[in-house]
């Protein structure tokens, strides 16, 4: 059975290293808390009877060998926080990957196939902004030779040097490839409101979303804002307005799980009584569908192209990130649904619409995730917060799958 | 007649006081280079057969009396500038001035009622953000003995300290006062592209538009750009784009006169991938109408409730900036516009969407404006221009104006 009170001692003690207020959680890859936090996930792994191993970059690995050989069946997620985050992002699938596998062990012995828990070292990108996805890049083989001493903290501090300060060996990255993993399911906090909206404590995901984000520049001419008439003017705020508004409205007008963000706007010279002669702003557009992934950012497109040639506007865009979506192999989406049943534990299924290490080792893996309901939606901050009965939910859910999968 | 090579010397000197780069001009209020181009100014009055006295915030006045006694007919404009502005702003007016009334006494000899031109001292707020038209207002009596103290510049220093600096006793401010001067016209560059649209050199300016400024707040709740569907967010953004649109949109639907402009926005966080907790805006509404303004200005405040409310925001706004239109005097007007027909200057009427001391005159006196035409409506920088056959043409209509009411 699974243990409540044991599951709050390990959030909690976790949540120990890189403590911030209350109840925030401020732990960046290679930092002292860090490196106790990796400890204590080793240590934890140890006390139920796993056999441990840390990679080349940082990851910790907890195994149970399957009586079968073969490739692995692994649950784990990120021990990385925002700065600063809460107790749950990441975190949570670290532990609730520990509990499951040593509660199917402690039950059911030793499984057929080899089952692993697993804390990923790095996802959020919140001490190297261009790092995301370090521990399952690692683990991919997607991070470069050149990588190490080309990623840049905000500190200014290379990727390689913060390595070696963990104890870590920049030049060893290739070894923490592997080739042997079948399935890789995370179970992660929703971070968003729909299952609070819709009164369930589970999701089982089906699709991490495709994602593109523009960085735009609309420039126009800067002129005084009282004596320039509407019909001459050349205003790059009017373009924007407008483009935000209609980007905007697509997606909300499409439904979900479409979504349009314009997050970030700076004019220039951003003065009351002057009409701007530039503005910069981002569009982030997200669906977890291929096909209406292309048909959106088109539709963004052609729009702002008709809005900047209409108001005699000069428009010019880069991409600065573009993700296609990662579905979930149907397979395993199948298995968490029948596990969830057998649990008994209510469910929707649902897309991710933020990104995951799941979207990565799915490159080598099939893939799945669950989620599990966050209050008020909120992440990325001390206040979020999911409940131990719904966590529990999760983990029924998780360690279901993963007794289907491996015994 | 007016001798179109002494113009361009008069403006060449001038704008050799403060001189920017090729063709700009830097001159604050009080500043060793406005003291040298307000000596100049008082040269030159002396050099054509003025009598010059300079008040006590260092207005410089230049009169012939008229034989008629009574009150004054007065000309003139700013000789400060902005931070680099260009050579025609403010001083192509004090310049005019000199011009027309030197040309009038040269050519009828002495007037009927007292002809005098002014250099007034600031008009930018460029040294002193909060001092704007500090040479009208003193003539007018509008500052108050505490203002000198209390009027900071950019870099921290005192009104008082800056006018000591420059000769003048802060503590005299009051005798500045005038209650004589019965008309005042201002000669002054358009600083928007309505001449030139027109093909037209000058314009009779019939109103100096009235305006206010909103610093509105938006606030909403900041998510995460993936996880939370279109459906359930406050984006106050989202509301911010809707509301600069339709304020815009309201203007431009409008037409002339009517304005408004965006030129300011700060969302906060600012970051691509998060719906933004607030966003911070300016609206710049105008109209020289005074029934026109209020209405204008009761669109945008129930536009902005409503899109609030239906976005479910909060809204609050401030009132930082509101001016109401000053008209132009019918009989002032009327010999202006009579003058350009007798001058056979090709002419129109049209409002100033700008401020101008000539509203701060209108307290006292019977106003009005006369405009020459800008090269591509640009102003507030060393590119400002204004050709030598457009400034002819404004002092013959300014001349023959005066001479109109003065002889």
């Amino acid at each position: 059975m699974i243990d409540p009170e044991a599951i709050e001692n390990y959030i909690v003690e976790l949540a120990g290293h890189g403590a911030w207020g209350e109840t925030g959680v401020w732990r960046t890859v290679y930092s002292p808390e860090w490196v106790a936090a990796a400890n204590l996930y080793a240590r934890w792994c140890e006390e139920v009877g796993l056999s441990v191993t840390r990679d080349a970059v940082g990851n910790v690995w907890g195994r149970v060998e399957g009586s079968e050989g073969g490739n692995s069946i692994v649950t784990g997620s990120h021990i990385d926080s925002q700065t600063p985050g809460g107790r749950f992002d990441g975190a949570l699938g670290a532990i609730a990957g520990l509990i499951a596998v040593s509660l199917l062990k402690d039950q059911y012995g030793t499984p057929k196939r080899t089952l692993e828990a697993v804390a990923l070292c790095e996802e959020e990108s919140s001490r190297f902004p261009g790092a995301n996805f370090w521990g399952s890049r690692a683990i991919t083989g997607a991070i470069s030779p050149e990588e190490p001493e080309k990623q840049l903290s905000f500190d200014g501090e290379t990727m390689a040097s913060a390595m070696q300060g963990a104890g870590l060996d920049p030049r060893r990255i290739a070894d923490a490839e592997r080739d042997d993993i079948e399935v890789f399911i995370e179970l992660h906090v929703e971070q968003g409101p729909v299952l609070e909206q819709t009164g369930l404590p589970v999701a089982v995901v089906s699709a991490i979303t495709g994602l593109r984000h523009y960085l735009v520049e609309l420039k126009g001419i800067q002129n005084h804002a009282g004596a320039f008439p509407m019909d001459l003017r050349q205003d790059p705020m009017a373009g924007f307005a407008e483009i935000a508004s209609q980007a905007i409205d697509t997606a909300h007008r499409w439904g979900r799980p479409a979504v349009t963000t314009v997050g970030r706007v700076i004019p220039e010279p951003n003065k009351p009584a002057v009409i701007p002669a530039r503005v910069e702003f981002t569009i982030d557009a997200r669906h977890p569908d291929a096909a209406s992934c292309e048909k959106l950012y088109a539709i963004h497109e052609r729009m702002m192209e008709e809005v900047a040639a209409r108001r005699n506007l000069e428009l010019s865009w880069r991409i600065t990130a573009d993700h296609a979506p990662c579905l979930s192999d149907p397979g395993v989406l199948a298995v968490l649904k029948g596990a969830a049943q057998e649990a008994a534990v209510p469910f929707m299924v649902m897309a991710s619409g933020a990104g995951h290490d799941t979207q990565q080792m799915a490159k080598r893996s099939k893939v799945a995730m669950i989620f599990v309901r966050s209050k008020d939606g909120r992440s990325h901050t001390p206040e979020e917060f999911s409940s131990i009965p719904d966590i529990v939910a999760g983990i029924k859910v998780l360690a279901a799958g993963l007794h289907r999968l491996a015994y």
